[in-house]
């Protein structure tokens, strides 16, 4: 057993507290990791405040986890000690279906194994990257190229997946008008990805507040939602709307801004159904879709493809004793863009 | 211009009766067309009742037209005088928009000129074919292969082009298991053709009473939606729902349906939106769409691929006396599958 130190939280209205937790042995494919950086994500905080669902505390969230490898299990052959590594949203699934098969780990029919707040094969409850060490089936750990920094690498593993997969998936790239919903974490991904695939980027944000940042990381354009002139003026406009707000939205308001066979992906899903008047869907030929992370090849992939492309999450590296408030700025929407953790800290 | 006799009704809570309408002479492209045989759509009935918005009455509703070409203008190239040829949902778009130029003319940047209760290039309200005559452009006459009788062709202008135009988009074909919800006009064409396109079929009607007839036409399997339980044991099945239905349904029921990536596309449309739940799509990165009709190469297409697989609608023609009752009986689901007007009786 290898002993972590970690930031845990005890029940939905606790702070996060030092805490010692245990990893377990290596198993014949494991990877012992030690974490450099974990960035916070909006899920940590719902997690953690149990609005998902009931947890079994003490929980210790993080699943954007940056660290280099410090041992490796007889059968591990995909990495060795010293690699620049990362983790993502799940460390496991069942690996025989046919999601599994195809690479879809993340639809595994049996459910994959998520970072935290899950149950392992070994029937433990899993913990997250908030800890300096993990241990993770080497199936599940990426490779982290070189000229990616470790801190900026970490918000890749969640933020940036979530939105690679469906701009890849539906084809964002030369030709394509691509509007991002949302400037957070994942929005401000998704800009610099769509960006980099060649796709002419708009930005649809409540204010202009991040405008300046927005026309950085690629955009071409860049409305206000709060305006309404905003969805008169671009109406029937874009191919593919990428969706990052868990807030409930005017649905159909953002449906009519879709060009013929244009879609609509969401990957932030708010708890309240929304409203889809089917016509608007039937006068264009348009999908209202969903997306959710992406499958372990894919996200080297992503990778491989920011390395290329030199895109990285724009980030404010924290102290672990700094987590609490970083989740107060974050629901404040006071961050640009993702809070990392250096876990030397802990 | 030609004369032509027709079947009006003169407002909301009219019943037919017998009209003389004039046709416009032919243009350079025009084609004027011998109208045989005339289906009834459920889109006719809304239109007549003024439930689709305001109509200019007297109304001549159809637009499932088959007949033989009798006359042609000067620089029509497509048609000469006998051919046995169909008209669907529209008679003109402007051409030059992109969605045009695609083929995709019934999403016509400019709006498509429907074939009744529309407004043409020359001015003129559109009047459709309960009638003896019409006059068409050419590019929006298909043609009719030998081998479909014309009373059987009349309804694949709207029915089987609506339903043929999202399976083939969708590629439904081998390996791939369709659902078909609602066993109706569109429902039962749906059925067919995505069977003969190879697909897995499952038809998910109300109750089990066209159980034997849906067997017949292609499907595999047969479930009543009365059930609760047919929804559990469907659940992710399917890998392309058709939603034939324009009465509203519990959507989220139906997206439980859809395996991994599989997509859910209306056809019929309620007036009231439908609830989506978000996370029902991103779990399985499902899409719900719509879509309208087809283009005009397309509905060559389907009508060539009905007549290679020797496909037709089940239809009860009828006299142009009996409208009336057929709309009755439509609104009460009594038909099998599709009312046809025998326009000899105009």
């Amino acid at each position: 057993m290898v002993k972590a130190k970690a930031r845990a939280v005890d029940g939905p209205d606790k702070g996060f507290r030092e805490a010692e937790i245990t990893r377990r042995d290596l198993d014949q494919q494991d990877v012992l990791i030690e974490i450099k950086f974990a960035g916070i994500c909006h899920s940590d905080i719902h997690t953690a405040h149990g609005e998902w669902g009931e947890v079994n505390y003490p929980l210790v969230p993080g699943h954007e986890i940056a660290g280099i490898v410090t041992e490796v299990g007889p059968n591990v052959t995909k990495f060795k000690v010293g690699d620049r590594v990362g983790v993502g949203c799940m460390v496991d699934s069942c690996g025989e279906c046919e999601n599994c098969q195809k690479g879809d780990e993340q639809y595994c029919n049996k459910g994959n194994v998520p970072t935290y707040a899950g149950i392992d094969k070994y029937g433990e409850p899993t913990q997250g990257g908030y800890s300096t060490h993990i241990v993770v089936t080497e199936g599940f750990v990426v490779r982290i190229p070189d000229n990616i920094e470790l801190d900026a690498a970490a918000p890749l593993l969640c933020a940036g997946i979530t939105t690679f997969s469906p701009l890849n998936r539906w084809q964002a790239g030369p030709g394509k008008k691509v509007a991002v919903v949302g400037m957070g974490g994942l929005g401000h991904m998704a800009v610099k990805i769509a960006h980099a695939m060649g796709a002419e980027v708009t930005v649809l944000s409540q204010t202009l507040n991040k405008q300046e940042d927005g026309m950085k990381f690629g955009a071409k354009d860049y409305y206000a939602t709060k305006d309404p002139e905003t969805f008169e003026k671009l109406a029937g406009t874009f191919d593919l709307i990428i969706n990052t707000v868990s807030a409930k939205i005017d649905a159909g308001a953002y449906i009519g801004l879709l060009a013929l066979d244009g879609t609509m992906v969401n990957v932030g899903a708010p708890p309240e159904p929304l409203s889809v008047h089917v016509m608007s869907l039937i006068g264009r030929r348009r999908s209202f879709a969903g997306s959710m992370i992406g499958g372990i090849q894919e996200t080297q992939e992503m990778l491989d493809f920011c390395a290329e492309h030199n895109i990285a999450p724009n980030i404010e590296v924290i102290s672990a004793d700094e987590i609490d408030h970083a989740y107060d700025r974050v629901l404040n929407s006071d961050v640009k863009y993702r809070f990392v953790i250096d876990t030397s800290t802990m």
